[in-house]
């Protein structure tokens, strides 16, 4: 091992941050066996020196002065621990042009400027290392651009926002109305204050962009592809969906169908028992398809300080031994022209649960029916119970929930213009797609 | 790119052989794209040179010559996929000293000569690459090794016997004994004609000390551990443990217990509902914890033509790229003293599954229990249900099933010191842990 000790710095100290400098000021041994050489934590930029964080470093390290960083030639590699767009874009591009390496967990940043950040990088024979930015501690990143190799990866089907996938776990498993589940979540801290993001889909689909770059070569934009979150959903469409044999899972999902790549973020039924199905609290998981290996899942903590850390540093080892310098530029993050288009949305084929208000009165059934038939829609299974209650019972309306069999995301969009003329069905309509 | 190919040879034109082969020879662009240099597989060693593989080869490729490949100093990288100790030792010596790095998929050959193997390939400056030697498709060995570079991996429990783990599924899936499931998966080609090795825990026992050597560093003998197979259970005690909420998986188990290593391989009882208790048919699946990123699970087609290629390719890719000329000197693979005693089976500990064959008659539960109690065994659960006819009511036995608290194999085996001496069990007494 040299004695030769490599000098590093984090830039952002929030709580993954502090997670990576534990590790470095706890592990020394550890890292540098590791490594191969020891790490210097030389600076570490904070926004206020004097917030407690839990961890003793050593004095001088702490600075508010993230010019310090640029300036200082001794540091190799800094962690970009910051999250949002800017500064992290131009402090990312600063640390790149000073000969620094870059390793980072901020997905937005990536999702939106990875294209020109990465260029940039190969531009200056310097590297960029994310393992941390999707799944958190489940090293999905390296397994997708080194580990399958030898694959064409076919589809990827993943929970990648723990905080939604908590959230669903709790109501279906309690009882809960998603507004209680969600503040469960927050007391707990599996979600944010301002939960927007992930209960959006807009975390799983910024993940879901990194992905497809490295498995598809595609660089999609997130305006390209239908993004829905958990935040409309209602605890009677999980249980129908129970009834059925399915669990609602906040799916991200890219696909070559036909030579295309079918992308989406939203709610979709999974089968009972199946291995997404069992994925229960604020866990990530991911079912990748190679054309070599065949399908292969991986799962564990998707966020969190330690398991966060844990892939920030494998990135950081991997950039001090040099396989970095091997790996990232021949990562296929885009390939020019693109290898595959995005599907058209219309397009998107599969079966779909579909749940409508109607009014309970003949021939409602047989009207809704007729609708999907004449768009090449056909039903696979109905649950309509008996209604409730006999209070105003000309304008009392029952849930009709309808399976169909594999049909386009088009032929329903026709169907449901349709149907929103029939007097006989109030909204809201719900419509969630069925994993294969 | 550079435009100079390697020269790869093939050892061993077997099941998995042939995936190597029919993947570089239909995929040569996206190969040569990852590994940055196109491959050219140049020969391909076999017995019989005349035997139908389904795949074709250029001419001049097959070869029955083993020392063709020794001597030629094109080939810079061997896939050494012949089973079994020898000649794979003696091969992997002469291919090593004549310069040719090294991949491999044969997990009896580094269980058993790994240490002399690996030392060899660093005195001369050469790799050894063997993701496909555990878990098949499922990329293991990498993640152990590199993606979790920043932790000490705690505990590894694992199905590393796809084989096994089929006919666990049959048996309870199905309801059929033991010989039935096994017949079916031979019928399948699940399991070989002689499936010694799958069935009796042996083959689960090589490749959990493969990940024990580089999770923890340290070189246990297949001897310094129990080791246990599915091929004496009885489809009752499935159902027994159905019963009491689990399911039971051929487990390999390797973890950290107050600084002593704890290894077994044996049937074992998984709650239901646990990611390891949902792995059905003939896969693998590995949980691990590390200190810093706390529990993620691996799982997929732990053997097979396709999958295993997957990995032996994965590995090539890695090699030719220059990543495994960094990762494999710093492999800690064992490390000298050894960090970790592998714990006396006496003292390891944990809850068990136990069923005896009494007599029913009074007080045999009373003596049983008295024996446990003395031997510091506490009882959490008992199930005895009614016996069934009443031919020879006096000399007729009843399964009793109990589960106890946690303790010590030491403590057992006292117990049941005691117990055979009692003239109202009957062998054969079972015992099986539980998972934590």
């Amino acid at each position: 091992m040299s004695e030769q000790p490599v000098s590093v710095a984090i830039v952002g100290m929030g709580t993954v941050g502090t997670g990576a400098a534990r590790v470095l000021v706890e592990q020394p041994e550890r890292i540098a066996r590791r490594a191969g050489r020891p790490v210097r934590l030389k600076h570490a930029v904070v926004r206020d020196v004097k917030k407690s964080r839990g961890i003793e470093l050593p004095a001088g390290v702490l600075t508010t002065d993230f010019a310090r960083v640029v300036r200082d030639p001794e540091v190799q590699i800094a962690l970009l621990l910051v999250g949002g767009l800017h500064p992290g874009r131009e402090m990312t591009l600063e640390l790149l042009e000073s000969g620094k390496d870059i390793v980072t967990a901020n997905k937005a940043l990536l999702c939106e400027f990875g294209g020109e950040l990465f260029a940039r990088a190969r531009e200056l024979g310097r590297t960029i290392a994310f393992e941390a930015a999707v799944a958190g501690g489940i090293p999905i990143i390296n397994t997708v651009s080194q580990c399958l190799a030898a694959n064409q990866i076919t589809s990827i089907a993943a929970i990648l926002n723990g905080t939604s996938n908590y959230i669903l776990t709790q109501m279906i498993g309690e009882n809960w109305p998603y507004r209680q589940a969600l503040a469960q979540a927050q007391s707990l801290g599996y979600a944010e204050e301002d939960p927007t993001l992930d209960i959006d889909g807009t975390d799983a689909a910024q993940k879901l962009v990194i992905l497809t770059q490295l498995a598809f070569g595609v660089k999609a934009q997130l305006t390209e592809f239908p993004r829905k979150g958990i935040d409309t959903l209602e605890l009677s469409d999980l249980k129908y969906a129970g009834e059925l044999g399915y669990t609602v899972k906040l799916l991200a999902v890219a696909r070559l169908i036909a030579g295309q790549l079918e992308m989406h973020v939203q709610p979709t039924l999974v089968r009972h028992h199946t291995p997404l199905a069992e994925i229960r609290g604020p866990f990530n998981a991911i079912a990748l398809v190679g054309d070599v290996v065949g399908e292969t899942w991986y799962s564990g903590p998707g966020a969190g300080q330690m398991p966060t850390a844990s892939s920030v540093v494998a990135d950081l080892i991997d950039t001090i031994a040099g396989r970095t310098r091997l790996t990232f530029p021949r990562l296929e993050v885009w390939r020019d022209p693109p290898p595959y288009a995005v599907q058209p949305r219309e397009k998107t084929s599969s079966r779909f649960y579909l749940r409508f208000n109607v009014l309970d009165q003949p021939h409602v059934l047989a009207d809704i029916a007729d609708i999907l038939g004449r768009n090449h829609i056909s039903i696979a299974s109905v649950i309509q119970h008996e209604a409730a209650g006999s209070d105003n019972a000309d304008r009392r309306t029952v849930p009709l929930v309808i399976m169909t069999h594999r049909t386009t995301v088009g032929n329903l969009e026709s169907a449901e213009r349709e149907l929103s003329r029939l007097q006989s069905i109030t909204p809201p309509h719900v419509r969630m797609p069925v994993a294969d």
